[in-house]
């Protein structure tokens, strides 16, 4: 791909040079918008509305949505109303709110002129809803029939209007106060016959969401039930709009990408890498850095207050490493899968104590293993191969002894944390994963050095 | 949902004891496949059987695809083969596939047998696709449409064959050599005069898979063009399947999965983590674990080597913990960050300068500012409130020059790294993640001792 994306790049700048416009838009023309979008953002801005202004209108409107916010209100500023009108026109609301959201003030205002009075009316509603919100990734263009029509009726109808809606594949059927009562696919009113009633195709009891309910559940809807929309209704089960399985596809991807990058202590911001400025990245990524360093306070007052006993067991300090790092990979093994599955929705906290029941069986087997290796590593590798005969049998056995606590204790607080964090309301992947590390080094320090003292007796 | 389902779990066991099974038919039948699939794996599995046959018949095959394995096992040696190929005729061709790749050999028999010869075919087929390839995943159940006909014929060839497809909403136009020539949504296809022909109708060119391409790919191309299926072709650009939406969807979540798995230092398992036994667990978590133990072999030699010089300024000693999980901090904010871009496709290595060039001065940021926080912190807390006098001016500027150079180095070597694992061929997430605490521990240690080292004198 980024190797045509360049060749295609070269071509075009060359077009331009020699003003071979119809060529260009021929080009476009056989091109898909995502990949228009993505080409026109690597031309030099000045040429951008040029360029743009040679697609269709159509073609024009879908490149428009894939674009960068950037280069969309480069676009926007550019546009005389007519052009902007054009555009607005031929959005689906959900895209246009999308936009809107995005845009400064006084473009929005723009926008929003020269949209109908319809549009604008559904622009305004979608964009009062919460963000995150059913309703406010939803679009309100979508296929509604009444249950006393034949099917005849209803493809007539689809026919009729559906050149505008976001989806006409799947159709929802309303009674006189627009309360969903049943719903139907495409399919299955094209394939009955044509005199039979919507209110006999239909199915009942639809799978509906709320608009106040959370993006990432209705993804997971979208996802569980294999749908290609999903209604969204308001308190009173009335039918206000239809969120589809493309923004589900989205809201997958970048819940996903917070759910990582709050593990890796970055507080999310939704905009791709290389759009951020470096300022941006360095408020992202320096709160949870700042925060960590300070509470490693503990571990630095643990090893002051064993000094005296390092100073006289040097060996003691070579293994801190080892150990504090052994007992975080182990707690971030079990408290990532425990994140991951209550994002997943295959686990809550009902299930508390099979996990930990399980996790503690999982600890125990890793610690021995780890344990056993680690105690023939030294023996052989540290003490006989490295000559390195300050590591005594004893330190040896402390090692191996802490090593074992270690890992139990950080897999066990490495899946209760998450739990715990889920059931109090707070998000998993923030409390339990940065936290996770400093919790286990300053236990697994504790755990070292009373082992130590216990069996060297100092 | 939890809740939800443990009261109706209650109720249908006592339904059971009851003997009431036209009231659980009646039950059942309001549910969603994928709600009663996992209701039913939540009872006893002697009952399963009993419960599974008052489905009925296409409920029952839609069911049986939402179940776990383990539980499609257990109901298959319990069929007879009447009961067996009522399944497998309703079953889609991918479904199929999915179900016989987990089943042990003398099971995968007896549902061939059992298949339809058309159907048996088709599913040999997908099966001998490599793992995680289109080919695997595709399904061959599509509406294929001559050029040469009308709208109306092609609706009306829709409405008679369309009942088995897995989706009639976009169509594909082939030639006489099953090429792929073209294709039109169902709503193009509506939306059109009866009389025109698909030819005219139809979009050329359209966006298309080949069989071996990585099913990842195929769930990019899918969400990056909004579609709801592409088709797959062959070498010779013959169409031979199609991949659905909903499929990528589970691989997107999959992948993400998998990506959070080897970021956390573990082996991925395509298993849900309560169906997991213990010793699978283990097994996924203990190479990483092992690995990393080992490799920590090179720490505890930098601190041995440095012995007496510790030995002499104890206080350097407390402050490895923070430095060293500062600079694993600050490299993992960078790793993470990087591999999920490569992973949605926002960055390749082309992009290698731009990156490192903007990292370092992210880094360069956060390190300054963590220095200038850590030194007041040292003074006022550690030295004046904790009465630590230990911790000489000379020291605390040690420490707070080799915060700077190890979050330098460390978000350096976190960006390099996964975008050159990506370049070698090897998996970022693997090679970038667990790797990248080993090497930044090691290098912050050096760095420490060296700047220690020509400070103090030693």
């Amino acid at each position: 791909m980024g190797e045509d994306t360049s060749v295609l790049e070269t071509t075009l700048e060359t077009l331009i040079e020699n003003k071979k416009y119809s060529t260009l838009r021929d080009i476009f023309m056989t091109m898909q918008p995502a990949d228009i979008a993505k080409l026109l953002e690597s031309i030099d801005g000045q040429k951008l509305p040029l360029l743009f202004r040679l697609l269709p209108k159509e073609l024009a409107a879908d490149t428009f949505v894939e674009m960068d916010s950037d280069e969309q209100e480069l676009l926007i500023r550019g546009f005389s109303d007519a052009e902007l009108k054009e555009v607005v026109d031929e959005l689906y609301v959900d895209d246009a709110v999308d936009i809107v959201e995005e845009m400064p003030a006084n473009v929005v205002k723009r926008i929003l002129k020269q949209a109908d009075p319809d549009k604008r009316k559904m622009i305004n509603e979608v964009l009062n809803y919460p963000e995150d919100s059913a309703g406010s990734i939803m679009t309100t263009e979508y296929v509604s029939l009444r249950p006393d029509i034949t099917a005849e009726d209803a493809i007539k109808r689809i026919r009729r209007t559906g050149v505008d809606k976001e989806t006409i594949y799947t159709c929802y059927v309303t009674d006189d106060n627009s309360r969903l009562i049943g719903y139907m696919t495409l399919k299955d009113l094209l394939l009955a016959d044509e005199d039979r009633l919507v209110s006999d195709i239909m199915g009942g009891d639809p799978i509906s969401v709320t608009t106040t309910d959370d993006q990432e559940e209705v993804a997971g809807i979208l996802s569980k039930y294999d749908l290609t929309a999903v209604p969204v209704v308001d308190k009173e089960n009335r039918l206000v709009g239809i969120v589809t399985v493309d923004d589900a596809l989205d809201v997958i991807e970048s819940e996903a990408t917070e759910d990582i990058e709050k593990m890796a202590a970055i507080t999310p911001v939704d905009k791709p890498y290389l759009k951020m400025t470096t300022l941006e990245i360095w408020k992202a990524r320096i709160p949870w850095l700042l925060f960590l360093m300070v509470s490693a306070t503990f571990t630095g007052m643990i090893i002051s207050s064993f000094e005296s006993a390092l100073a006289r067991f040097a060996a003691l300090t070579s293994f801190i490493p080892m150990l504090m790092d052994t007992g975080g990979n182990a707690g971030s093994q079990s408290s990532t899968t425990i994140i991951r599955a209550i994002s997943l929705g295959e686990i809550d906290f009902s299930d508390f104590f099979r996990i930990v029941w399980k996790e503690l069986r999982v600890a125990f087997l890793c610690a021995v293993t780890l344990a056993f290796v680690n105690f023939f590593k030294i023996r052989l590798v540290d003490v006989t191969i490295l000559g390195n005969h300050s590591i005594t049998i004893e330190v040896t056995l402390i090692v191996c002894l802490t090593l074992i606590c270690a890992v139990v204790v950080s897999k066990l607080v490495g899946c209760m944390l998450p739990l715990t964090a889920k059931r109090i309301g707070f998000d998993p992947a923030v409390m339990a994963s940065p936290l996770l590390t400093t919790i286990v080094d300053a236990l697994t320090l504790l755990l070292y050095f009373k082992i130590a003292t216990s069996i060297l007796h100092f």
